[in-house]
């Protein structure tokens, strides 16, 4: 819809006129009044004015208490808010997330206001690119522990997971600036276990730093981490606000992919009637602000998201009609190499397929953690059961790494 | 606690071992893993390992499903994360928001932590020495509606307001930045009327401005702003994140109250089971960020709060054994004249009367509207019922309102 963005919210009331709601939200959060205006003053005004959309009923056929709701659209003029994300999410969701039960399910923005944002810098392809990956789902893993360890301690444990043939490694979310392993030291030492790993497999490795600090430091920080040789981010977006995400990918001289973690997600999303669903909080506006990958809880492991808003976040960040890249889905939390083809059933070859535990709790090591997954990988692409690929020849890490965690066949 | 962080959480399950569970936070957030370390590893780690400090289990004498709950208190180290908030909310509820039924109920920093923030500039002390009225709850009211309207809209509607004898009037936090009424055109304009009301009602006057724009220009378009007169600024805080509000409060050439405005918080604490509590969200963690007024529903009106979270926002806010300045309360929304008896049973005298609707939707007009409020506060403080006060002469504005809304006598 041209010059107006759309939000559409979920509204539970037993009794409500949904379609009177609708008018009083549409009117209410632009221009204040308006059946009492003047009209020549409502010709001026008619181009602030929300509209409502739609307003579909759920009627239940014997009413429960609490089970009566409404599906509510309404769109909001552009010209009511400047062009960033704050503004927007202020406009449809400030005061209105404070009237009852009420949870924001979607949001579409206009091409006009979509216009202002760049994006992810490198998208899929462009993070394929980078680690020259085109024909498999990428692998990452994360540190086990890295709180209280030290440099020699964070490149022992760098080396033997890149060791095992993993695409990218991550930082743990919660490991802050410290004097054991500051920002630059930390990503010098990476990089040194990046390059001398590479000597064995050949592999090129991103490694997402966790950029943290002061809100006015993030950018400069995260330019230090570069000229440190960092060659890509971790960023818990949800703890700053998406405009810092946004500042941060519409930064020329920030040319690294960002991941978003989704720290704090879960104070948002999971209620069926308040706050925001994953597909606009890590889905749309992820990739909106910027983010080259999203992680968020998968439908499979232990932090665990319904399968339903999982392909929904999958939709929104791969979505071919939004003109922006692409973000990567990156599936997480309980992943074990048994998992894979579920995950690739799900999200085929556009994910990539993030372990901590399950890779340094393998049976045999880290090395052969991420070994096991790559052999995993392998065989699901082949539409190989993995029971039978574990018993070949050469795949002795994905036969522990079966022993130990099983195996969900898609 | 010296040196840790406690933060407290009820999280909800039929079946759960709620002691294993709280061992798995503590361990799972901090240093990773615990029993396996070797002896010598543990002595090294132990500065780093969180701490069960309680687990307070719920246990219904009957079991209904979803009833069951534990309140898990956990100590952090502040050894492990900066002393931002960020780091602190990561930390403590980054992944763990994700973790099935599970809300952040309590924060208690450390005294450590807490030193690195300022706090609030002025506080509740502070904002009565501004507009110098210490003997009685002050009054604010809101535009009623500033979309679509030209500077002489604003300045006509601030200037009613103002002879109303309001001591603060604040933007409405959707007025971005536009080309009507552009950021310090309207402070000139607003300040212009607030001075010329002072003219007749004597009194002095703050105007919270609403700081927007993207986040790296926030403190910069404060400063423009606050050049161009501004004696306040309104800002949505949780657009951006509270790192941005410590920023504004932190910098010293930023020397105005911050009014903070819950938009978005209906997003995250309304559900029992998920998110993070009121008291946190708009008590705690904006008085830490240092908000000098705090905006929140009230319970008497039409966006509610139940009035047990109200309470516990204002204790939160006003807390004696805080080192920090004192963030004024400004429960919001649906206020009229006749709930001022009930407000000031609930908070005393150390409450900002806030209305919009009330002031500008008054019968006999904006200017009574404001009259009203100031003649119910006079009532109400002087122990009279107001509809006792409301027949005496002078005060016929009051009667007006208590004819169009009734009272609530407390």
């Amino acid at each position: 819809m041209i010059g107006y963005c759309i939000a559409t919210y979920r509204c539970y009331d037993d009794k409500a006129d949904f379609a009177k709601k609708a008018q009083s939200i549409a009117v209410g959060l632009t221009v204040g009044s308006w059946t009492e205006l003047p009209e020549a003053k409502k010709a001026a005004m008619e181009k602030h004015l929300g509209k409502v959309i739609s307003v579909d009923v759920h009627e239940p056929v014997n009413l429960v208490a609490g089970e009566r709701y409404a599906d509510i659209r309404i769109a909001y003029p552009d010209v009511n808010f400047s062009r960033d994300i704050p503004a927007l999410l202020v406009t449809i969701f400030g005061k209105l997330s404070m009237d009852g039960k009420v949870k924001l399910i979607d949001i579409e923005v206009s091409p006009e206001f979509e216009s202002a944002f760049p994006g992810p810098q490198f998208g899929m392809q462009g993070v394929r690119d980078l680690v020259g990956v085109h024909n498999r789902p990428l692998l990452m893993s994360i540190f086990k522990s890295v709180i209280g360890h030290d440099l020699t301690g964070l490149e022992e444990q760098f080396y033997r997971q890149a060791l095992g043939g993993v695409d990218l490694v991550k930082d743990d979310e919660i490991l802050f600036e410290n004097p054991l392993t500051p920002l630059e030291k930390r990503v010098e030492t990476c990089m040194r276990a990046a390059r001398k790993a590479k000597e064995t497999t050949g592999q090129e490795l991103l490694y997402a730093v966790n950029l943290t600090g002061p809100t006015s430091q993030l950018n400069a920080n995260a330019r230090r981490a570069i000229a440190a040789g960092a060659n890509a981010l971790l960023f818990n977006v949800l703890a700053y606000g998406f405009d810092a995400l946004h500042e941060l990918s519409a930064d020329p001289t920030i040319h690294v992919p960002i991941a978003a973690h989704p720290a704090m997600a879960g104070a948002f999303y999971p209620s069926p009637y308040y706050g925001i669903s994953a597909n606009v909080l890590l889905g749309k506006l992820m990739r909106l602000a910027g983010a080259d990958l999203v992680l968020f809880p998968s439908p499979y492991g232990s932090v665990v998201m319904p399968k339903e808003e999982n392909m929904a976040v999958r939709d929104a960040l791969l979505d071919p009609t939004i003109s922006l890249r692409t973000s990567f889905p990156v599936p997480s939390a309980g992943i074990h190499p048994g998992l894979v083809p579920l995950i690739l059933r799900d999200f085929g070859s556009d994910v990539i397929v993030n372990a901590g535990g399950g890779v340094h709790g393998h049976p045999l090591g880290t090395e052969a953690g991420g070994q096991a997954f790559r052999q995993a990988i392998s065989a699901a692409l082949a539409g190989q059961p993995l029971r039978e690929a574990a018993v070949q020849a050469g795949n002795e890490a994905l036969k522990a790494a079966i022993d130990a965690w099983g195996v969900r066949e898609a």
